[in-house]
């Protein structure tokens, strides 16, 4: 079993799309993650679904959670629409982290190594400079079991 | 909107439990990750999926994936088999993690800035002593979008 047999089409966002959007994109179809593409359509970060909270979560809450208790309730169900179309891009860490990214060839062993390492329920599958799509989380453990 | 709002019924599993039962729960009943309880029934630890993935990979491969690309198929494909009965307590790391566990009064926020800190796309709503369930990432942005 290689990556080529788990792949799922998976939807991006650019770069340029409103972190809200993002969110909506996640929630409504019930992502795990999801791939940012650039222009060229290749993946310039995978975002595990949590990390699209961190875009939409002001960051003095994420440093201290306790912080987050003194904003009132109608404060807090607001939150994401106080982002205000803000990006992608300019919700993204400066930090680049290891992008959970394979070829067609990879077997279920190195994909899980992957998505475990890169703590990412998604992996982006590649090939000769294209996005084929992706490989899920669940898709793999479904076909492990199964097989 | 608060965290008792937002709370779904969620399974648990045993620290006693094999990683092949826990990873076939997470598939099986598509579940974002596992809620690990003790005795009394409290979250001893709270799995992201890609974190029950990790118990079940070995370690050389977390270390290097290009390692796991020596594998051969037939064994990559059997590497949750090869676990054979090992329990989610031997395969939990040893350093303890901030656990995603609030309580029912936590706001929206807190809830979502909880996640995005632990990385987890679940956390359990505990009162009292007792597991009352979980709230998902899903519910959760869901119910913010809607709002």
């Amino acid at each position: 079993m290689r990556a080529r047999d788990l792949l799922v089409d998976f939807p991006t966002v650019s770069l340029d799309a409103p972190v809200a959007e993002a969110a909506r994109l996640l929630a409504e179809q019930d992502l795990p993650g999801l791939i940012v593409a650039g222009d060229d359509g290749l993946p310039v970060t995978i975002l595990p679904g949590t990390q699209v909270l961190r875009l939409a979560v002001p960051g003095y809450c994420l440093d201290d959670p306790a912080l987050a208790r003194v904003v009132d309730e109608a404060h807090a169900d607001a939150f994401l629409r106080a982002l205000d179309g803000r990006t992608v891009r300019e919700a993204l860490p400066e930090r680049p982290r290891e992008l959970p990214v394979t070829d067609p060839d990879a077997t279920v062993l190195e994909v899980a190594a992957l998505m475990a390492r890169t703590r990412s329920p998604l992996a982006a599958i590649v090939d000769e400079g294209r996005l084929l799509g992706a490989v899920t989380l669940q898709v793999l453990l479904e076909r492990v079991l199964a097989a």
